[in-house]
């Protein structure tokens, strides 16, 4: 069994610079770092996480909880937050969820989560009762990123979601249109959070602001995928009168229904204009308009709130009230006056 | 503390029962496993990862290791292996390296995987003699998909990239473009596999076998990202003259260089045709013509082939020879010959 002692001999450094070396600290040079790895892999030697956890209480693991890891918004949390975790010296464990309540059930409640990471950070991630008890148990320090997933003394980082609504139908409103169609989050969705609401939410409050009575018929549930923003589209087109404009709960939804629109013979936005949530990095491409929310950074700064307790040792946080980052408008080339207009 | 006895009797099932409910096997009815999960909810009860291991040699996870998980091909490759994964009872465990070779160093030498997981998939991920030696200590199955990643004895699932980039370049000069320019992923990237260089030789390949001189002012490196392509295909506007057509080695890159065009004022395909690779979700949105890679099919099969050894109880796999999942060319609207053709 090789110990750190003869890691540290062969590399010529102390257990200490092999120790940090090995956490990836940024106190360690390059060269020392690589002399350290080369002489731990010749040697075979690998830190054991349980026996730093017995020295110093720590994993040094962050489990990540998305609910699709295909999706732009929650890639983009991730790779933010797995950055900022990075430069602490700590990895991050992603758990994609998989749109699959039973996975969800089987994460929270067997998986075992207090022994293998040292903070958990729930992305749109449904909770009832029965799991903020079971986290209670777990007494690990977290955070949750989105609306309708509190847990009890954690933080929280969202955005406001009804006013990003309230903003995208604002938009088309000023523009001139009247029959506003709204692609609204699929509440049947296993892992459905509040999003979806809030949007709705927010679409309608816009649409009763500007006296326009809202129609149900032009209010469709779909997936918030791209997949789901086309069917939605196609569905929104046998309507009669078909709608102006359509307000999309995410920019994938949105670019779906430009391709269905395309498809139907219909150009965007001489016939009919487009407005969806995120920016996604693609949304430029096509030249979407959107309401722009700052996904990488409410991963950055979820590490980062996780990182201060477990940096100042208390272990938990003081219960802060939800920090609610800002959204913007970006008006490109998919939102237009209405035909005739 | 609460034994796996407590739950099954406050259950009112047997403690096979409460093990199989907990691991989330199929063999469980949903009323049952709804039981036992409250049962182990009220009680506090977790099983332990550490003790299943002891009893049966599995932690029931499989690390899956990906450069960059805003990358569409790789969270694609991640939510197909998740739910292959899923459907076995295993957990999936991301190690998302954010383009970071110290990450990429601190994952295979000092993570102590073998304690964490009981396979390993690397998902382009680059490999030196050190690393494959240290991986074959940690004597967990394994398979990688993507070339240029090889581990001895490991089998590899992957596309023949030289073939997909010779069928996107034949493609523009079957229209009658001679001055095709290609957007070739980075060899300055920390985490370059031989992805980029294979498609390149299949780029000077087609062109070679259609007799037209490569002009190495036409092939610029950039990122394999939507910005990485917009960069490069502004800095290809600036050649004398410049390319009727470009081929960009992914289709974020190609979304990237149509961006850049429109933004010059040029239209596609009508001054400028542009192809891709991969068929990314938004490919169809944006009419981009490409060949189609199957991402979703290579992480189910790798998936799959990882399930295999663990099954069998073997713990390591036949050493087949890689398998190469075919490729094919979807036109769509962003190629056409060459203006004043």
């Amino acid at each position: 069994m090789t110990r750190i002692d003869d890691v540290a001999r062969l590399a010529g450094v102390s257990t200490a610079t092999v120790s940090r070396a090995l956490r990836g600290l940024p106190t360690v040079s390059d060269g020392t770092r690589q002399r350290v790895l080369e002489a731990a892999a010749r040697l075979g030697y690998t830190a054991s996480p349980s026996a730093s956890r017995l020295a110093g209480g720590k994993t040094r693991s962050v489990a990540v909880v998305v609910p699709r890891i295909t999706r732009w918004f929650f890639s983009t949390v991730v790779e933010a937050a797995e950055e900022a975790l990075h430069h602490a010296g700590y990895d991050l464990l992603l758990y994609n969820l998989g749109g699959r309540e039973r996975t969800r059930q089987r994460l929270l409640h067997t998986t075992n989560l207090h022994k293998r990471v040292d903070a958990l950070m729930l992305v749109a991630t449904p909770l009832q009762a029965a799991d903020v008890a079971m986290i209670g148990k777990l007494a690990l320090p977290g955070i949750t990123v989105s609306s309708g997933t509190d847990v009890p003394g954690w933080p929280s980082i969202r955005i406001d979601d009804v006013a990003a609504a309230r903003t995208a139908t604002g938009h088309l409103l000023a523009l001139g249109h009247r029959r506003i169609a709204h692609i609204c989050g699929d509440g049947a969705d296993e892992l459905a959070v509040s999003t979806h609401l809030d949007r709705r939410r927010g679409y309608l409050a816009a649409l009763a602001d500007a006296g326009v009575p809202a129609d149900p018929r032009l209010n469709v549930e779909a997936e918030f995928t791209i997949g789901g923003g086309e069917r939605a589209m196609t569905e929104l087109l046998r309507r009669e009168p078909p709608p102006t404009a359509v307000f999309a709960a995410s920019d994938e939804m949105a670019m779906g229904a430009m391709a269905a629109l395309r498809q139907a013979g219909l150009r965007v936005p001489q016939d009919v204009s487009v407005i969806g949530i995120d920016d996604h990095d693609l949304a430029g491409v096509v030249g979407l308009s959107t309401v722009a929310q700052p996904a990488a950074e409410q991963g950055r700064l979820a590490a980062l709130a996780l990182l201060r307790p477990l940096r100042d040792g208390t272990g938990h946080h003081d219960g802060a009230d939800p920090v609610i980052l800002p959204t913007r408008l970006v008006v490109r080339e998919s939102t237009a006056p209405p035909p005739g207009s």
